[in-house]
């Protein structure tokens, strides 16, 4: 039996009115679907980005995963619904209407489109029981941002929403979210470009340097976006910080290089050099096909970069392409 | 005969007294010398890092090149003694103090040690006159930040200092600074670690994405310290951004890939695969040595990296350890 290719970086956004939206305030996030196949991203009044059916639609999405050869995609929504700046009463309620969208837009493709939940990450204990009742519901995984309020990923009560995302089993895709230094990256899509491999490597060193894998079991199943981000680039760069520097090393006591199996990455890295350095760095058993399709920002032939990389044996490709992402989220 | 090494990154910080310092007011930075081959850089009263000899006596400097087999350093100042943040006429008399101070380090061992000016890049008509008086005195080439006061190399009066020096054939050595983020960045020298290869990211793509390149010279000599940070292992991501989204390609007539013949990085990368990934991206007619001496972030061993990368072949390893520095510098 052949592995299924599995793409597990793909996004969704379902079909919220403008009324539903403003849960989030005056320029909470919603879909205009313009009735020709493409819509707005819309935030209050204002456009934010084109984008096509797919984002919506499941019939067309998985019309595209046949053409492109995807034999199930993990659905994730779009960062922009996270919603971790509104009060945690109204984010549980606007996280349940955003996971019960998710899991009927997959409901007529059950072996096609699996979801992960999103959760009101801001208070921690809604959080944990919002994942526990999608998983329950028929989400394979959670899809968290990198950072709530400007507290990374190692912030204690974070850390707590890991421990029960360990404790219960549930995969966590770690995506990057109002990534640093915005202030700096106001043109050119600068904050897509370099401010989220930026805050994804800050995601996972702040967990490395913490020393919370120290602390978190090691069933924990993580995951981070867009290929870990900077963090495979330069992990000899924070080795070499960690040896040379007390500071750096004072809660965590192997140096950085050490802690690459507790976690897995996705192959959005758009460049053959980079996927090679991002298995030599991983392994290629912690390296899953993603492809952040729909987005432009995306792979625009999910798998093409995985399926042509001559440096991968047929093991490793297919380990890649799917087998990792079934043991992963249990498929 | 063959090719002298050359470590184009190498740091100093002259012996600057207290009073000094004073200039760029309470928190000026200054050198104690604690009188037993090691001292600390201190900000005011305040200690800020524990430094070695090698960093202001050229007699120790010279005797660990000999070490490492290291023949010629390009010596720049510590980036903290920048002072972009001062009124610019006193920032144009620290530059002179530091330049004058940095030729008088380099004066016994004319041969070994070549030194880079600072300038006051927040008045760039004193800065361009700074560069020219420093190089007629002997130093080769320019050092200077990513930024200003939040303003990216891209801005109108930063690329006009470019332009200065693409005239007057100085070299341009770009070090991160003030990197961003650093609010999110506060412990385990995450600014360093983190930030530094996000700033250098952000310069590189500042300048290509603006479409500076379009407009400077070709004769530009403009090299990026730390191997350019995160730009070669995320050039796959800007490439096929700027071919998916108009707004990243308005102002850039070619996918970013386009401008890597533009500029110079350094070596500065701590690690093999890394290594590899930046010479395939830049070409080893681009890589110069580059150790990040004698900081403890730096290379523990300089040039050992490079001279142990067995994907280079003889020719390319003569190129990066010193010949294309040759050039860059008019040594």
């Amino acid at each position: 039996m052949v592995t299924p290719v599995v793409d597990i970086h793909a996004h969704f956004f379902p079909r919220i009115t403008r009324g539903q939206g403003a849960m989030l305030g005056s320029a909470g996030p919603w879909l205009r679907d313009d009735g020709d196949g493409t819509g707005q991203l819309m935030v209050g009044g204002d456009e934010y980005r084109p984008v096509e059916a797919s984002l919506w639609d499941p019939a067309v999405r998985v019309a595209q995963m046949d053409v492109h050869g995807i034999d199930i995609q993990i659905v994730s929504a779009t960062p922009l619904l996270f919603g971790y700046g509104t009060d945690p009463v109204v984010a549980r309620s606007w996280a349940r209407l955003v996971n019960d969208l998710a899991l009927e837009m997959c409901d007529d493709y059950p072996d096609r489109l699996r979801p992960l939940c999103q959760v009101p990450l801001q208070d921690v204990d809604r959080a944990c029981a919002e994942a526990s009742r999608s998983v329950a519901a028929g989400h394979v995984g959670v899809h968290v941002g990198t950072q709530v309020s400007g507290r990374n990923l190692d912030d204690p009560e974070l850390e707590r929403f890991l421990h029960h995302c360990a404790e219960e089993g549930i995969p966590v895709l770690v995506h990057p979210w109002e990534p640093v230094g915005a202030d700096r990256m106001s043109h050119h899509m600068l904050q897509w470009i370099v401010g989220m491999p930026a805050e994804t490597h800050l995601a996972i060193l702040s967990l490395i340097l913490s020393g919370a894998f120290e602390r978190l079991p090691r069933e924990l199943r993580l995951c981070f976006a867009h290929g870990g981000g900077s963090f495979s680039a330069q992990l000899g760069r924070a080795d070499n910080a960690w040896h040379r520097r007390d500071l750096v090393r004072a809660d965590c006591p192997d140096p950085p290089s050490h802690y690459t199996d507790r976690f897995s990455v996705d192959s959005a890295v758009f460049d053959d050099d980079a996927l090679r350095l991002l298995v030599s760095v991983m392994g290629s058993e912690r390296v899953m096909l993603g492809s952040d399709t729909p987005f432009p920002l995306g792979e625009e032939h999910p798998g093409k970069l995985v399926r042509g990389s001559a440096f991968l044996d047929d093991r490793q490709r297919g380990t890649v392409l799917g087998g990792n992402a079934i043991q992963f989220f249990d498929l």
